[in-house]
Order: structure tokens, then sequence, then C-alpha cells
């Protein structure tokens, strides 16, 4: 089944690629973007960088020790999306092989002399996943042939000893492999990994051993730290091999370890990573929006652990983080255009960065960049948008469930439904039988969807779903009329059962008013602010030629007034008040500020659509009054 | 004259280390711990490191491609304070010099290939200052004239061309070095490499042109940017060239960009650079207290900046900054033994440091650390002690300015006097003349003490001046009626114009009353919070043990009330709530945090003194209430 994630065990079992047909709408649109721009841009770009020309064996050789990295999650991506220039660069690939099956451009002459910053091991792990995703989407070829043989080989040379790589992500795509082949002993090289890390397996690096996880075994330790990326993909590693193993200790230290990191250490998005220095989550309740690091990376990693989380549990606080985190995250790290990307996603920004179209040398967060002197995001967000559809629905023992509201046909557990949807603009969600059948449907209510409805009922209720505002005043009595049964759906998945025939309707009502929210008193850098949300999505204040100017607002609590925006976005307005100029002198006084009177407002737009309009500040939290 | 900055102008001249001697005090004390433990501290750690080997021509040569700088700054320490061990370290460094004056232990077999990050011309630089010390306290030798080799050798590779260091610090020193012996090419050098610098003269870093101060000209910069201690080198280097060839639009641009970067880019502290993945300044208002990086190097360079402005100016603001660091900074910046140090100096640690008495492979900011990797502050700590003397006072065309009250023989400009005083502990300062003579005595007014007053008399009325506690209820009258004139001293300088006899006293007396302070609205970080401030001192909430847990706490607006702690230290105690528990889940909610009702109290000590109890929570900004 094409999937990259395809456990043997579990509460849900996902649904292949093919039972997934996203239609236009909010996702279905960038899967496509992501298909017919951001692949051959990111192809360009490589070829353009020499790294590409690196397995052709062009000297010298450019691009960090990590590049080929990027080629392998680019065939990846071109394998989810049946993307027609999958062969040649995969037989590039293939004709830089040497004879026992290693693979590395940049260490060729130098094997595994350097297990704290080479990524030899990391690169064989998207090596190996583009390599599942070949056997899933085609089967058997050249490509999958030499993947195998890597795969050997790296069992051969490691399957003993107590080495392992400064950057997890080999754990679980040996695992897949595994999945993919039956090839037990690829498991096993994945379970002994994820064990002899933290005994420790690696040398004293100036970052400290938490950064890549070396400082206490994966079952010992109480949350996710150090360099997101690495956390987050072993983390991943683990909950693969417990799955496979059965092993139900190392299962909950993983998730103790998501509960805690989530409440602790991620941000209001959904971002993971407060710190630049190390790329790493920092401390708990270390949560600064201007220097948020929150990597696409991090954010991708982190949706593809709970992805494995809901799958192995079926609890929806995974799919909850998950919905967060793919609607400001995933969906920030591209611009409309799907040829530019953010690295980090802070939550604010005070100073419009420069501009400029050339490659970024570094990972600054105010202007998404074509390309980036490390430039794993936008591989990364290639693969990912390529393979979404795995991530929206599952089946599980009693039928077919649905994590993620996008218009979309999905066929599985026997149903076969359309979904049809607004969302996340407006918050009706139809879900309409394409055939008859049997079975029970769940479908998720958000954990912010206090009031949310179900319906259930003929065809022609769906129709209020299909519209792109807000539901209008009374909508859900006219809804309630017009359909057999309407019902309170809690947050969590609400389920109906039925019998059912072509042209049914269930209809999720989710209800859209936007809402403060506010931070934990433990969150320092937060402390007398507040943000905005409208369903999933967060909001922020965006202001291109500093008009206003974000550095001296305040926002009053009153309840947010909507605005349509361009392209159906619903955009929202705060009233707010500007602050007395402050001393152009020392910044510190005995006079705390004094509380501002100049009223005016502020519009706010969804957090992912900020930055498409050239260089700009922008604040998520908002300072109040009083 | 023995001092590290003679210039041959500007509107005060400063003193030798000869003219300030100074007596048991807050300074006294840690200069004379500077010169009896931590210069020996270093010298030992950097045998053990293999630094001092690699003039020796040990192999493998160890350490970073900057560490033969740090010998350097040892022998400049060890030269102001006439150390025995100077020469024979002195005679290892003369040994390892090239024939034609190259000198260096990491490029030698790849002289000048890494202008970005090879640090050639800063080692150079340190080297040529140690030289310029060595020539002030002694006069030439065989080290003094590798030196002048060197910095011949540096002129002939570099005064024509377009390079220059990545890391300024040449510039000044060269200065130095053509103010010690007159000749011109080294002006003409330290002239030249400033004018290339921004044009740009590197090539392009991850980090961007303005980390290392290549994106703009010197004089077109509008504050100081970047990289923290290269910014203020450099700036250094730029105010020592504009008083030396009269450049007052050179001048112009330093005073203004020192003045926007102390408005908008310094905390309490006096500490500069905010972020740590390029130990930078950052942007404007961004002051995080957990984060700060606040590098002792960068107070410290700070403080030579601000020397270097105040003899051009005799502006007071330049003391003012000078003493905020000195104090919270410079002394925060080594243990109470002299054995360890701050590489970076956080005004907010939520996690106690792991405790460890090895080498600290990172900067972290927790505890203080026996050497680091990049050992820089160690050393930079050591020669700014054995300089201090030369900070302490100048002589204006009127007479004797005293900059820094600590207890000290002083003398310059036709007066010689003793400082009396427990400041910081106390407010009261005496200056008693040791000699008949005749001029003006000016003693600084620092900028927080309003009511500050100033009484000229015999001699009894120092014996106020030196009681270790703040002047009890009516001292202030009895002050007034045991000398012939007491009067207002507004901050700044407060002159005395006199025909002195030997024993008379001059009292200041300062309002050491403790003091909340704000920040600006525009600090984020940093809203809904305050700090308690003594004197010249900036104070914090340490607790080794968690006990108080600092997380939950909120201090209410009361004054401070004052207990006396070891060693004749003021500490503080402020009224505080502690917060209810928040929840465990999801950090963002709904409802805003609810005040905390449960009072307690919360004890506050020096921040300078944080961190000698072992590891523990400290933070300086403040909760409040309401």
């Amino acid at each position: 089944m094409a999937n990259p994630v395809l456990p043997s065990s579990g509460a849900l079992s996902p649904l292949g690629l093919d039972a997934v047909r996203l239609a236009p709408g909010f996702w279905g649109d960038r899967v496509a973007l992501n298909r017919e721009v951001t692949i051959a841009h990111a192809h360009e770009w490589m070829e353009r960088e020499g790294w590409i020309g690196n397995f052709r064996g062009e000297l010298p050789r450019r691009g960090r020790e990590f590049s080929d990295s990027e080629i392998y999650k680019l065939l990846e991506a071109m394998a989810w999306a049946g993307h027609p220039d999958f062969a040649e660069l995969a037989l590039t690939v293939v004709k830089a092989q040497e004879g026992d099956g290693y693979l590395n451009t940049r260490w060729s002459g130098s094997r595994y002399t350097d297990f704290e910053w080479g990524h030899e091991l990391y690169c064989y792990g998207h090596l190996i996943q583009a390599g599942v995703a070949r056997l899933r989407t085609h089967g058997q070829d050249a490509f999958t042939e030499a993947v195998r043989k890597a795969a050997d080989h790296v069992c051969r040379r490691f399957m003993d000893g107590t080495e392992t790589c400064g950057h997890p992500e080999l754990e679980m795509a040996m695992v897949e492999l595994y999945r993919a082949t039956g090839v037990e002993r690829y498991l096993e090289l994945a379970r002994r990994l994820l064990e002899r890390r933290g005994l420790p397996a690696l040398g004293p690096i100036h970052l400290g051993a938490a950064y890549f996880q070396d400082d206490l075994p994966v079952r010992q330790a109480t949350t996710l730290r150090g360099h997101a990326v690495r956390a987050l993909y072993l983390a991943c590693g683990a909950v693969d091999v417990a799955v496979e193993t059965g092993d139900d200790q190392l299962m909950e230290a993983v998730r103790s370890q998501w509960e805690r990191a989530v409440a602790r250490r991620t941000h209001l998005t959904g971002g993971m990573g407060s710190r630049h220095a190390d790329e790493g989550f920092g401390e708990d309740f270390e949560l600064p929006p201007d220097r948020a690091y929150a990597e696409t990376c991090a954010g991708i990693a982190s949706i593809m652990l709970s992805h494995r989380l809901l799958l192995a549990t079926g609890e929806v606080v995974y799919a909850d983080l998950a919905e967060r985190t793919l609607f400001n995250v995933l969906a920030t790290g591209v611009a409309l255009d799907g040829r530019s990307f953010f690295y980090s996603n802070p939550l604010q920004v005070r100073v419009p960065a420069e501009p400029s179209d050339g490659i970024n040398l570094g990972h600054s967060g105010g202007l998404r960049s074509p390309w980036f002197a490390v430039s794993c995001c936008p591989s990364n967000i290639a693969r990912t948008f390529a393979s979404l559809g795995s991530y929206l629905a599952a089946a599980d023992p009693s039928g077919l469930r649905i994590h993620h509201h996008t218009p979309a046909v999905i066929e599985g557990a026997g149903l076969r439904v359309a979904v049809e949807t607004g969302y996340p603009w407006s918050g009706g969600v139809g879900v309409r039988m394409l055939a008859d059948g049997r079975g029970r449907l769940s479908l998720r209510v958000p954990a912010w969807a206090e009031g949310a409805t179900v319906g259930y009922g003929p065809a022609q209720a769906a129709d209020l779903a299909r519209r792109e505002a807000p539901f209008p005043a009374g909508a859900r009595d006219e809804v309630a009329a017009r359909t057999r049964i309407v019902r309170d759906a809690t947050p969590g998945y609400t389920a109906v059962e039925g019998e059912w025939r072509a042209g049914d309707v269930v209809t999720l009502d989710l209800p859209m008013a936007p809402r403060w929210t506010f931070p934990d008193r433990r969150v320092d850098a937060l402390r007398g602010t507040a943000a905005v949300e409208r369903g999933p999505l967060v909001y922020c204040a965006e202001s291109v030629a500093d008009e206003p100017p974000l550095a001296g607002l305040s926002a009053r609590l009153t309840p947010p007034v909507e605005h349509a925006g361009p392209s159906g976005v619903v955009e929202l307005e705060v009233e707010a008040v500007l602050g007395e100029e402050e001393s152009a002198g020392w910044p510190y006084s005995s006079r705390p500020a004094q509380p501002a009177t100049t009223g005016t407002s502020l519009r706010l737009v969804p957090y992912h659509r900020w930055g498409n309009a050239g260089p700009a500040t922008m604040r998520v939290w908002l300072p109040t009054t009083g």
C-alpha cells in the first residue's frame, strides 16, 4: 500500500495514498502546487548548487556533509507524487554506489570517521525512506535494489558494536524497510541503534550530549530535548520499534515525553524548538515568540510523531496537535507560490527582513527563501505534501475515521465518501456517501470546538456545508430541520453508525467564533499578552510598511470581528490602543510604562499566510491593555 | 606612563597605574585576588590545555584557531600586574616567531588563507597590547622587540590592499603601539583597516556580514550590531583613530552608535549581546533575561569603549555606563575565589546548571567554570583587573576627577588624595587630602543618585564616610554640622575648588535607598516585570534548592527592606505572592492566569554575587502583581 508508515499493528490502520484523493480545497490545492511547482523547484536548485553533481563525481564536491539526504528526500517526494523525473534522478544516485553498498558523496574516502557530525547513517535513513516510497508506489527496480544493498551494508557494518549517528533518522527508516520487505535484520538494527544511544554512544561536543539525545537512553528520558528535529525523528523511530516489537514500556516512554514536551515546550502554532544556537527545544516554558526557532522540519517531524502515536493508540490528542502543526507550521513553511520557504517560524518579527531572492546562508525567519545553504526544509515539505493524504484518515476496527477535514474522496473500511467543506474558513463539514455501505463513520471534533454538532440525513443538508462563509445565525436550526438527527458532538471523535445509502450525508458543524488565548503564567516571554485563534488557525498582526507600528500597540480583549479577505480567507479585526512615545535614552526607569489612550484597530491574518506580501513585521502574541 | 589607553588629546588625561593605588575595598580586594590567584590559575590552564605548548611546537597543536590570543592577554595581565611569570612566558612566545616577524601557531603553514575565521590579525592585536603593556611597565626587551617585528610584518603585508580580519582588535592595538612608539605607520594601518571594513572586505558567511561589522563602513553605521565583542572592539579602534587623526565625524559616528545601542540593546546590568547563535546584539529591544548572552568579554569591551569615550569627551554618561558594567558584569564574571568564570551572564536562570568543575565546552551561564574550550573571558578578566586603576580617575584641565568611588590613594593634577568609602554598600565617600595642594576636585554623582550632597571641611567628617552601613537617619545633618559647607550634588560631576591643606576632607553622600526599576514597554521579554537596584548594583532573587520556587512568584511593588548579609553585603527583601498551580497540559487556554493570593517574601542578593553557592535558579526581573 502506498503509504510512508504502515505499522503491523495498532489502534488504527492507515489508508493508502490511492484511497485518499484530495479535491480542490485548503490541502488539495497545496498538494497540487507541491506536485506541479515545488518538486521541480527543489530539483532545479539541487542541480544548480551541485548537490546532484556530487553523485556524478563532479569536483570539487559541493554542499554540506549531509547534502545527499536532500536528493533522497526529493526522490521520496517524487515517488509519492508519481513524478516523471524520479527515474533519471534515481539512476544518478544508483551509479554512485560503491561495490559493497556504501553510498555517500562526502565521506567515500574516509568512511565512518565522524559519527558526531558526519550524518552518514542519517543519509542512509533518507535513502531508505525513498526506497520504501518507490517499493510501495512502483515495486522493485534498480533503485530499490541499490537501497537494499545499502541497507545490507549498513546492517553488516553496524549490527554489532556501540556506534550510532549524531542525527537520528535511520531508526524509523530501517523499521519501515522491514515493514516493506519482511527482512527482520532491518528491524533488529533499528532496535539496536535505539538501545545503544545514550549509553552514551557518541563523543563530547560543545553543545552537550542532549543535543543529539545521547545524554540518556531513550526509554529513560522524560521529555523531548536537544536539537528538535533529531529528538522528534528519534522518537518516531522509537514508536516504530515499540510497535513492531510489542515494547509497551518504550511506547509509554515516548508518550510521556510527547506529553511533557507538548505541555511545556511547544509554541502556540505547534512549532517546536526555542533556540537558534542548537536548533533545540530549550527549557520548559522557554517559549520566546521572537526567537522561536520552530523549524519547518521540526514541525514536519512533530506531525510524523503525532501520526505514529495516533495510529498506535487512536487517541485524539495526537490528531489535535497534528492539525495545529499542519495548519500553522507546514502550511506556513511554504509561500503561496510554492517556490520559497521558511526555515524557522518565529511568532514575532520586529524588523522586516532584507528583501532577497537569492540563497539564504542562514535560517532567519522573516522572509521565505527559494533555497538555503542548509536546505533541509524544502525537500521535507515536498515529501510531506506528496504523502499528505496518508495523514488525513484511517480505518479503525469499526469503520472509517477522518482526522482532518478537507475536500477529498476517501475509501476505506468498506465505505466510500466525499468530504465537502470550506474548512478552515467555515466550520461546516459534509461527508457524503458515494456508495451503499455499512460501518461506523468517526469524525474528529477538535479540542477547541466546544458546542459542535453532528447531523446525519439526506443529501441536501450537505449544501450548507459547502458554503465558504461561516454558518449564518440560525443555520444550525436549518441543518436540524433538514436532517434526521442533530446532536451535540463533544471534542474527540464523534461516531455515527449506519447502514448507508449512496447520497446519505453526515454533517459536522464546528463553531468558528474567533477566540482569545492566554499563555500559562510560567511562559515568561509571553507575560501580558494574548493571541487570537479561530478554528485550527493561529492569527497574527502583520504590518508591511510599519503601518500600524506593531511595537507600540496593545490589544483590547473585546471579541474579534470577522472580515472577508482575499481567496475566501477570513481575516479578523481587534480593538487596540497606541502607546505613548517612550524615552529615547536608557530603557529602564523608575516609572512604569503608562497606559496608552489612543484607540485604533488592528487587522489580523492567518499566521500561515503572513510574509507573502514582502518583508513585514509580525506578531502572534499581542500585548493586552490592563 | 603605565596605562593601557593614552590618547594624545581629549577632555581628560588618564593617570598611570602607579598613580592610582587601590586599598582594601570592593575593587582593591578583587584586584589583589586577580594578581594573587586568577593570573596563576589562567596560566596553569593554558599550560594544561596545551595552548602554551603550541608555542613550543608541541604536536598535535591544541586549542582553537585563536588560542594564541589567550597567552597574549595573560601576558598583558602579567605586565600590568608586575607578575614574576611574565619573562619566562614571554620568552616562549618570542622563540616561536618566524624570521620575517610572522607569529601564529595555527596558521604558520597556511598564512592568511582565512580572513573570515582565521583570527590572525586579531591575535596580533592582543600580542601588541601585551607589548604595549610591557613597554609602559618595563621598557624595551626581547619581547617588545618581537612585538615590533610582528607589527612591522603586519604593516608590510596589510598596509595596501583590501583585506582585514573577521575579528576587529588590531585597530586599537596599532593605535596604542603608535602612541607608545611614535611610529606613524601603526596609526596609518589602523586607519586603513578601519576604512576598508564594510566596503565589504570579507567573504559571505552564514551569520551575515553584520556579524563581523562588514555590512557597512564604520562611519555609516547607526548602531552597534552583530557579534558584540567584535562590534565593541571595532568601536574602540574607531575612537582611538578618531582621537589621533582629529576625525570628528568618525567620533560622532561612534558616539551615536553607542547612544543608540545603550538605549535599545543593553541589559539592565550593562551586559551587551542578546543572542547565543552569533554572540550578537540582536535587534533593538530584543533583551531576553533568560537568553541574555551578555558575554563577560563584551562587558569588558563595553567598559573599554566607555572609557575611551569618557577620556575623549569628559561626559559623565560614559562613566555611568562603565560603573554599571563594572559592578554588574565584570564583578559577576569571576567567582569570589577568583578561580571560575561566567562566559555569558543571563539575567534569569530557570534550571540549575549541572555541577561540574571541569572544562566548559559551551558558554552556558548558570555556573562559573574554571576554564572553557573558548576561554577568552578569564584572560580578559585578568588583564582588566590588572589595569583597573587606570579606569578610576583622570586629570582634567582644572584638576582631579574621580569617576569610580573605591578605597584608593590617587595622585594626579597636583593633588594627592585618599578615598575612603564602604561603597557600594554604603553611600558615603570621603576624599582626604594627603598633601597641601591647589585645584579642582570633581567627584562623579551617578545618574541614579538624585538627592546626593557634597560636603567639604575638616578631617573628622570623613569618619562618617568610612562606615560600612548606610548612613543612619540624621547623618546628613551630622555631616552638615561638622563641615564647613554642604550642598546638593546633582548627577554628573560635582566639583569643589580649593586651596587644600593636608587633612581636608570632601564628603560625598549618595542616597542608597533600594529602588524599583521598570522596563520600556518595547522590551517584549520584560513585560509585566520590575527589578530592584540599590546604588550601582542590580539585585536578583537566587534560589539554591528551588526554595522558594521562582517560577511561581510575583513581587509586590512595596519598598524593599535592607538586611545585613555576609561580608558587609547589603541584601534586600521584597514582598511577594505565590501563584496557584497551573495546568499540566497544553499551556495556552481561554482563561487568563488568575491573580495569586498566598503572601510570602523574597530575598534579593546583589547580582554580581549570585551563583557562588552552587547551582541555583535566579532572576533579576520579577513578575509583578497587578
